[in-house]
């Protein structure tokens, strides 16, 4: 579902461009002074052609997403991009993408800027997502938010007073390796580390593995015949099954709720922001659905049952409102704070 | 041990005073404008006087130990005050201090600041030894660092780029509310709550009381004669005991880092600094014990198994050098903060 745009007419300008990387597409979009959407295209990444040509493609697309509006770079202030971590962001490098290996250690955020002739603002891809949140997301009417993105990982971001909490060496925020479970024998993320992190439990592939851990016990699960058919076990069939009424389903809904509960309440002591946002593909179906609002009141109760009394009825926990829009708008916008901040 | 003194002749204006609130003690120290101490006194608390006479009795030490300097109040820029929460910041309230029934909700940055006609600095006690460790303590060469003080309670501060972390209902850098055992048996803090909170674990009491527990399951402790000498168990009997080689003692402190090491694996995370500094009474001596580097040493483990990458070898983790200096420096460095922003 894209985002509703807007005509260029009703645009406040300056205009600013979003890139947000991620492993299958980059998203774009060209994005007007209060945070509305002109226009959004998205182009492959294409990975193993390297990361100069993924900027060349980026690129290629700004100018025709652009043309389209009947504006041209000169029309843009700033661009802004977002890309997964590992990374370096005083100096504008990718580090060390996972799966994508030939990326290692380019100058990504250079090679943008001098394509586009444009300073680039440069940002982890769950930071941007919770600045597009913060600036006009669930969060607007927040100073001071957190983000958890659950999808193939679990990502986060942090933005007090209108800054991203990026860290010193580029990795604040990283709510996916936060520790729920201490204990030795706690569950490793799907890549092998991370023994007990939040990302452990409440990926989507975490969820998946959780609920293959539960099948094989014996239990009877709806998912039974689906996977006997060659179904791929997966986090959106468990979501699936859950509608259905599925204990078993439901129970691992509710645990991931419970741990991702015990997370908030550990960075709300940390942090104390105003509002927590939960966005990414994992949602259950959001508030439209019976799972998704079961989802967010066991997430809600485990933060009341545990939260200091000062932040207990204070914070607001709810979904993202930006969906997969998030990234780019949020990018634009960090790409207009670098714009504000060198022409003030 | 008190900090080392300089001279007026070596000290460089201008001056602050810092005001660090204790349940027992009022630390109050003279300040220069880098961080050196030309004085410090204390004066008792009394909480069952009330928050306004402990006030006075602050002024009234202040202005002793001015006179004691050459100086008057004239000479002093700003105060600073820490005090312990909860509090409202931006209002200068302190709201509901643990045993201090009579002081709720009293203006007490407003109350000092009329007494000494000069702008009060306000902090939550354990930020204002964080600010104090990060200007001229251990952290004094990172721009970020978070500080776990160690004590009756277990308490936090962070500092990015010189700014202390409050949060948006003064309730930032609570790190003794973490959570690090997500169990539903897991321990609750000696106040009753917390619920696998890493105070429930690693303050002075929680250390006793582990400690208490796993005595009572029969084991063989150099602990045990001395409860039987009406000694109470207390967390230095704990550390004076693994000094002398006692096994469960040493078990009860490896286990306190093992936890503290997840606590900081979990914030590291979520702030990226720069450095871990361990501040507060509880120790176990330091780097001038056996026991004290033996905690040390573990803390470090932890955090290098479980720590990402990126951050596994760049962070320092190491004791905070200012000791019971670091509030009243700390609240006085904040008060200068104020004064910097008023004047620039």
């Amino acid at each position: 579902m894209a985002r509703e745009q807007i005509s260029r007419e009703q645009a406040v300008a300056p205009y600013f461009v979003g890139v947000d990387l991620g492993g299958t597409n980059i998203k774009i979009g060209v994005v007007d002074d209060c945070g509305q959407t002109l226009a959004q295209t998205a182009v492959p990444t294409n990975e193993t052609l390297g990361a100069e040509a993924a900027m060349q493609r980026s690129h290629a697309a700004i100018l025709k997403l652009l043309a389209e509006l009947q504006l041209t770079i000169d029309d843009v202030a700033a661009v802004g991009l977002g890309s997964p971590g590992s990374m370096d962001i005083s100096k504008g490098l990718i580090l060390e993408p996972p799966n994508m290996p030939t990326w290692r250690y380019f100058p990504i955020r250079d090679c943008l800027g001098k394509l586009c002739g444009k300073p680039v603002g440069f940002a982890n891809d769950a930071n941007a997502a919770a600045y597009g949140e913060y600036w006009v997301g669930s969060g607007r009417q927040f100073k001071s938010l957190v983000m958890f993105t659950l999808g193939t990982g679990v990502g986060g971001g942090i933005i007090v007073d209108g800054v991203s909490l990026d860290g010193s060496h580029s990795f604040g925020s990283e709510l996916g390796h936060i520790i729920v479970d201490s204990r030795p024998d706690a569950r490793l993320c799907v890549w092998g580390g991370g023994q007990g992190q939040l990302e452990a439990y409440c990926s989507a592939p975490a969820v998946a593995a959780r609920t293959a851990d539960l099948l094989a016990t014996g239990r009877e699960s709806s998912l039974t015949s689906r996977i006997a058919q060659a179904e791929e076990l997966s986090s959106l069939m468990v979501f699936e099954e859950a509608e259905r009424g599925d204990d078993l389903s439901r129970e691992v809904i509710l645990e991931t709720a419970r741990l991702l509960g015990v997370g908030i309440v550990t960075v709300v002591h940390t942090v104390d922001p105003e509002a927590i946002i939960l966005g990414g593909a994992m949602n259950f179906g959001g508030h439209a659905t019976a799972t998704g609002k079961m989802f967010l009141d066991r997430i809600r109760a485990e933060f009341q049952e545990r939260a200091y009394h000062v932040v207990r009825d204070t914070i607001t926990i709810d979904y993202a409102t930006l969906g997969g829009d998030a990234g780019y708008v949020g990018a634009a916008g960090i790409g207009r704070l670098l714009y504000q901040r060198t022409n003030s």
